[in-house]
């Protein structure tokens, strides 16, 4: 089994720490906030108040033996920088670092991240997306011409079954999906009927999909 | 043609006010930063540099005018519900707001956001299935209990069709897609042969797709 270690331990780094112990994994998380550790330390498996800029520290926490580094430091960009050096001088096969600009993560990848993400700017990409049509609640773009949305069923399909609305000829989309409260009806039957508050999941082409943005 | 105002130009907030803007929209920019105004000045349609907790600046700015605001302000969580408020007293529509922790989300929807987002948790949980298999290209979460989930093929589903994988009755989930170089087979058959490079889009329980996670 994997083992993480995860330094920075804001709200995407602990996201990655919970998220990673929640599906079974060993994870070491470090942070030189003591609040934040605190506040984390039963989520985890360890959480340690630490620098870690400091490499002896890191190497007396054996951090050289796991698989994977998670570099999730924020606004102080010359430490998330060292810290990458560092994991990667240890010995680390496979580190993540996150990058605050285009040029953090061009430095990064130069001083050997495996792989550089930026949460912000992504989601900011995808929300920016969903917003432009307010019923898109998320989507999946499988391939240049095709997508997954989540679509906010619209007052004239309520109380209609997917056979009256018969989206894959109107529309050319399928409704792979019915979200409803908590529940999710996965391959509806043509007989469903759509709700209030029913979110319908449905794969097309993305000119269909455009087509039925500007509609709902 | 739909305005948008984006309060907090932030990584979240920049990145979602440059999207509209080259997406062809009219896109105010806020910030009481001035250097963060004139980074952006170039690339949305107004940037402009104030306090979005003054009322009365919101007023001076037409802010009422605009369809949807988009509150991206981080760490000070107060200026953060303060001007939420304010966007809806004003009358905007629809007022999407981005919170630090699942109580302050809740504070967001009591006061009148229409919608919250958590870009950093939201990023944290797709990198960390990301990362536990490399397999997993990308993720949806439909509600607390069900997932979907892009797979690439591993090499034992090769030359098999979907009735001997049977993932259905094996491993609770449903094939919704099959991803084959630019097309896509939507609802594929019972018949359907997966190929080496094939990426299958799956739907089902987060507990089924975990443990589906840990095989490929
Ligand atoms: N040298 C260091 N050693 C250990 N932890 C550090 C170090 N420098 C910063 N951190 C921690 O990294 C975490 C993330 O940093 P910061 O809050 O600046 O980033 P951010 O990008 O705004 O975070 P997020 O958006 O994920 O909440 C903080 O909890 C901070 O305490
Ligand atoms: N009262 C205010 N009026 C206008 N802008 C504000 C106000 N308060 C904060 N901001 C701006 O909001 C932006 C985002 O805030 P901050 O950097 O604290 O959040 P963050 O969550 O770390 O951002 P991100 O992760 O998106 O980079 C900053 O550029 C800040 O100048
Ligand atoms: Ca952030
Ligand atoms: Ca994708
Ligand atoms: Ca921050
Ligand atoms: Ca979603």
């Amino acid at each position: 089994m994997k083992q993480f270690v995860v330094i920075g331990l804001g709200r995407f780094g602990s996201s990655i720490a919970r998220t990673l112990y929640n599906l079974g994994y060993d994870v070491l998380g470090i942070d030189n906030n003591e609040e934040i550790i605190q506040a984390l330390a039963d989520s985890i498996t360890h959480a340690v108040q630490a620098d870690a800029t400091d490499e002896n520290t890191l190497k007396a926490l054996g951090v050289r033996n796991f698989d994977v580094g998670i570099v999730s430091i924020g606004q102080d960009i010359q430490a998330s920088i060292l810290v990458t050096l560092i994991l990667k001088e240890l010995g680390i096969k496979f580190v993540v670092a996150k990058a605050q600009s285009e040029l953090h993560g061009k430095v990064l990848y130069k001083i050997g991240a495996d792989r550089v993400v930026f949460p912000e700017r992504d989601m900011g990409v995808r929300v920016a997306h969903n917003l432009v049509s307010s019923n898109i609640l998320d989507y999946i773009e499988l391939s240049p011409d095709f997508s997954i949305v989540e679509i906010a069923a619209i007052p004239e399909w309520f109380e209609k079954s997917l056979r009256e609305l018969d989206m894959r000829v109107k529309h050319g989309l399928n409704v792979m999906a019915i979200k409803r409260n908590e529940e999710v009806i996965v391959s509806p039957k043509a007989d469903d009927i759509i709700l209030e508050g029913d979110i319908l999941v449905v794969v097309g082409q993305n000119k269909d999909i455009e087509k039925l943005e500007k509609h709902v």
